[in-house]
């Protein structure tokens, strides 16, 4: 009945409508769906730019988050310096979206992606971390091999190298104090590299859910990094730059005096990880949640649950399952690749269709599953907005 | 120094070199990289056939684990009846890409949904499930409108639907017996839709550890469908087929006498959560792991500590941390977004810039982050297949 002759299948070109297209109305859009409230997440924008205002620290928001240079240069043009990323094809990605400045807040290590780096900062200002003598090492040669006639000018380039310590996070970095100081002065003697200051990220503190604790570990974080930044003039070196900090702490770091440069992220977002800190007496602003997965109920047994088209393919669980960002009191309680259960607990059944907003567990890895963000304003699709770097962790 | 306008850097073309290309050693890799062991690999799909050849079962492997049309159509050269996915988008992508059967074994819900499922039936065989009335009534109409003449034939196209029963998985599906005739007999009605029989997939059968778990597990779903099964062979509704099963249960699936068509998927590459799984006295064939993320050290701590350049955007965590390839009583203990923390345990120091594997905890997630798979056998890169169904959930 079906002539299902192979070759005459695959001479078929795909037709996959969109998901969203602009003008569409949001219950229109299919799911799921990677959603952006336009009018929560400029708020978070400004709402950040506002919040350090009165600290001596520039904002450089990590791109890692969003992994799209559509919002990077939103931040941008709000005042932020540059972005963060955390590999070589992302800022790949960033650079050739536009974005001018952008440092690889990690260690980036083999040959290939050296240079790969190298040949970056022949065309936009790149900056990266070591914690390694041998890595300095690699990029200084790197960098000398690189040719500087395929960048925008015509004269030597530089690479910023900050050293990373570790402040507690017990991830990368070297120790604080002289192993830092050692390695900074290794790099201070490769001519094609510039020693551009500490990055001191205490990312274990971001999510430590009492004020107190996070204000500990920052206090001791900045501690660390003020007492290796004075033994780096002792001997000479100059640290013009201290970056850190996180959604979580940001203003920790703001007020400490040391940090000058702030590498907070999710707060263009938000998610129910970082909602599940405490918040009051830190002083943090009211960021609202932006981004959603959207959804259908696609299954019901009724009076006892309803299941979603969303699983764990659509909101990444590492960090807990999403909530339903409505007042209900159904709870998304069990998750499979392709299917979200929604126990009622007493609430009335969905209907088979029915579109809901969940807010995921944790933005990032979620923001790494989808293609592009629909955003929208009001009841309305405004833009689509691809997310270049989606995968980009090479 | 560097001309930093917008412009010029726009102009600049991506120039991203791939992680690999074929013909490449295994070493030279960049990474992260999703390997595929082929000589694994096929092993897996050989052995699956031999374990099945003795009963009267076919096989319908889930894509939902591969995303891939050449897997999906080497496995159909091998014997297997079809594939079976999830999502709409994904039949979309095994179709375009050659595949002539395919199983949504989901329920679709949703207009546009609905319309592309009827389009997609004029020009494969394809079948889908449903567990309610609504369902059955919008399928039928989407395919009465849907336009025979943008099919391969000149003939009316029909859509094979089968009845999901809950068979203890507590997820989607009607209740087994009474509800499910019901609705058969609904779908039977539909002179669009032809009733193909039942789905009765235990999922949370699948990784439950102890073989005496699994066993009574599926013989309480196989008593659950075989009385449906009776009660519409009763009712005059003829049943065709009762599918189900997964990696960690098909043969006792098989070996019900019940179910006729096997669903499993993971098979062809296994993870971390089903090496944790009791296999002795369970008859199992010995899949080997042949999916592996490939990462480098980047960063160390001599006596302590690795970081490998795989995290949670790299190897899903939803079923576990990935574990390490090689005997060593070093472990893969902290995960965050791209770093991956390796305790030494007593291990020797890696080198910085050491190539390992990694055995994702959970295959299915891990795969739908990557784009392709590298594939080697030996220490050479034999082929690239594009992931071609990533991120395809709608």
């Amino acid at each position: 009945m079906i002539d299902l002759d192979g070759d005459g299948i695959r001479a078929r070109p795909a037709m996959r409508p969109p998901a969203a297209v602009v003008g569409m109305r949001l219950a229109e859009v299919d799911t799921p769906a990677l959603l952006i409230d336009l009018d929560a997440f400029e708020t978070n924008l400004r709402l950040m730019q506002q919040a350090i205002a009165g600290y001596n620290v520039q904002l450089r928001p990590h791109a890692k988050t969003h992994k799209c240079p559509t919002i990077a240069l939103a931040q941008i043009a709000l005042g932020a310096v540059g972005v963060c990323c955390q590999k070589v094809s992302e800022a790949e990605a960033l650079v050739d979206g536009g974005v001018g400045d952008v440092l690889i807040s990690n260690e980036v290590v083999g040959a290939a992606k050296v240079a790969r780096v190298a040949a970056l900062a022949q065309r936009a200002r790149i900056s990266i971390c070591v914690d390694d003598p041998e890595q300095v090492v690699v990029l200084a040669a790197a960098m000398a091999q690189a040719d500087p006639q395929s960048g925008l000018g015509d004269q030597a380039t530089t690479l910023d190298v900050l050293v990373e310590i570790d402040v507690g996070a017990k991830r990368c970095g070297v120790a604080p104090g002289e192993p830092a100081v050692r390695l900074a002065q290794l790099v201070s003697q490769q001519p094609q590299l510039r020693f551009a200051g500490l990055q001191a990220y205490q990312g274990s503190a971001q999510h430590r859910r009492t004020v107190d604790e996070r204000r500990a570990a920052i206090a001791a974080a900045a501690e660390l990094a003020g007492h290796t930044r004075d033994l780096l003039q002792a001997a000479g070196i100059e640290c013009p730059k201290i970056t850190g900090g996180g959604t979580g702490t940001f203003l920790l770091e703001a007020d400490s005096g040391i940090y000058n440069e702030l590498q907070a992220g999710s707060y263009v977002f938000m998610d129910a990880d970082y909602a599940a800190n405490e918040w009051a007496g830190s002083g943090q602003p009211a960021f609202q949640q932006s981004l959603f997965v959207w959804t259908t109920v696609m299954s019901r047994t009724p009076g006892v649950r309803a299941v979603v088209d969303a699983g764990l393919k659509s909101s990444s669980v590492d960090s807990g399952l999403p909530t339903l960002a409505d007042e209900t009191p159904a709870k998304y309680v069990n998750v499979s690749d392709e299917h979200g259960v929604i126990a009622l607990n007493g609430a009335p059944d969905y209907a088979l269709g029915q579109k809901l907003k969940l807010i995921p567990g944790h933005c990032d890895p979620t923001v790494n599953m989808h293609d592009s963000f629909v955003c929208y304003r009001g009841d309305r699709v405004e833009a689509i907005w691809p997310i270049t770097a989606r995968g980009c962790a090479w």
